[in-house]
């Protein structure tokens, strides 16, 4: 970890965060979180035991990553984001809850795949996977999965349009879209979008 | 205080948190704030004098709770939820507004009952009564008074469903429900829900 | 900085506060941030170099307030009112986003004029103007202009109702309005609503 900056002022229990990553002030990162190399982690963030992070990430100010959160390479959490990892919660201290909150199998796990954004103030509720490259607008509540690709906001938050990698929308034609900002090339099969390459050169 | 748990990071001004009760970093808890026992304050919590938090109670990270604020035992305060006390606020430094600050009579009060679940990010308005075990969902806005085991959600939230003390939605029949999942029995009234008892033996 | 008051848990790296103003705990004022005179800035708040705030404004706890965010002297920032800055958010460690984030040309501008009040946990859309007086609901989502006096609320906020500089709504008639409680007076042209004057003698 000698590569890892740590703002003076945040708390990193964790020995697993990848070179070049930045974390700041007001952190806390815990013990058993993994985080990648070249992150941004901002201030306030938190980050519990069990949550995985890639490489490239960058996570804003006041996030809140549970155990059971996944997110890949090269996405961007928006600030104040929070996720979430249980579908029904209740006290643990409930005595009634005792049985379910003794194990971990209480746990719902969400994905946010490679390159993903998720805008401010989002909320994702747990168990859904947000695909590639997806965004997810500002204040959406993220109820269902979201797939590549898709631009979607709004309570509950819905698709709205189809944006390539670089963040414009795209307008598909035939199936097929070229970006007119970047060049990325993606092609429609049935339901979703995939990226078929880079600019032609 | 003996018996409670205060995260060097964390700043506790009150002198009225039970035993058992477990303060996190970067947590604030002012003076005259009242926190009951067994109670778990997350990172980043922040209380106000005025505020009341009874036994069993679960505050995740960076909720914010106010003077007005009472949150009875049990309940479970999502991550990142935000409480309210001034209906219409300004800057109280604006010269217009200082007759309405000077005094506490613009404070309106929020009742969280025994038992009641905040989902994530939700925003709740102050002036209302969240009834005893009920649940809001995720990044929902709380502008009117929530009935006992009532699921809500949305913006605004709406009634969606009934649920148990343990959190799964019930099926009522005839004005009477009984969990398939720990038991717990109820019977409809009119509009209220109510709680009958614990599963027959 | 004589007259600033900064809680000792706080990170102060600006020195441009104006006499009077306070800023509490674990909040994070950058280099390069402004903060005018006499206000209260919360635990846990966040201003980034570039943002300017005016004289006697309050801004709640957990605010997140970013480059290219101005707000006017004696507005009130609710809690956990979260800003935005970009359009189109990416990781700027995306290597195809290179180009995009090399310049501050990405920075898209937010005004909150003289007096206007954001509720809790609002979240504001980069490239809107919050006009005077206005008033944002808790929990909204902002994503266009709000005109003056206006009150919004919603996802996406949408205007409810016209509102009087103390806050309280205001029953137009024949395009003229006095406030019941404050005597402040309003005319509508078109389709604004300006003030005229305060209470007559």
């Amino acid at each position: 970890m000698n590569d890892v900056f740590i703002h003076p002022k945040a708390i990193v229990e964790s020995d697993q965060i990848g070179a070049g990553t930045r974390i700041w002030a007001f952190a806390h990162v815990m013990k058993g979180a993994v985080i990648g190399g070249n992150c941004n982690i901002g201030d306030n963030v938190f980050v519990e035991g069990g949550a995985r992070i890639g490489d490239n990430v960058t996570v804003k100010n006041q996030c809140l990553i549970w155990e059971g959160v996944t997110i890949e390479n090269n996405a961007f959490i928006g600030p104040n984001v929070v996720f979430t990892n249980d579908a029904r919660p209740r006290s643990p201290r409930l005595e009634l809850m005792r049985e379910r909150y003794a194990t971990k199998g209480w746990v719902a796990p969400t994905l946010v795949r490679e390159g993903a954004s998720i805008g401010a103030g989002a909320s994702v509720v747990c168990g859904v996977t947000i695909g590639e490259y997806a965004m997810v607008g500002a204040g959406a509540v993220v109820v269902r999965n979201v797939p590549p690709y898709a631009l979607v906001y709004g309570v509950p938050a819905r698709i709205m349009a189809t944006v390539c990698r670089c963040g414009l929308a795209l307008h598909i034609q035939q199936n097929t879209a070229v970006c007119e900002a970047c060049g990325n090339r993606y092609q429609r099969d049935t339901d979703s979008v995939k990226w078929v390459g880079p600019k032609t050169p």
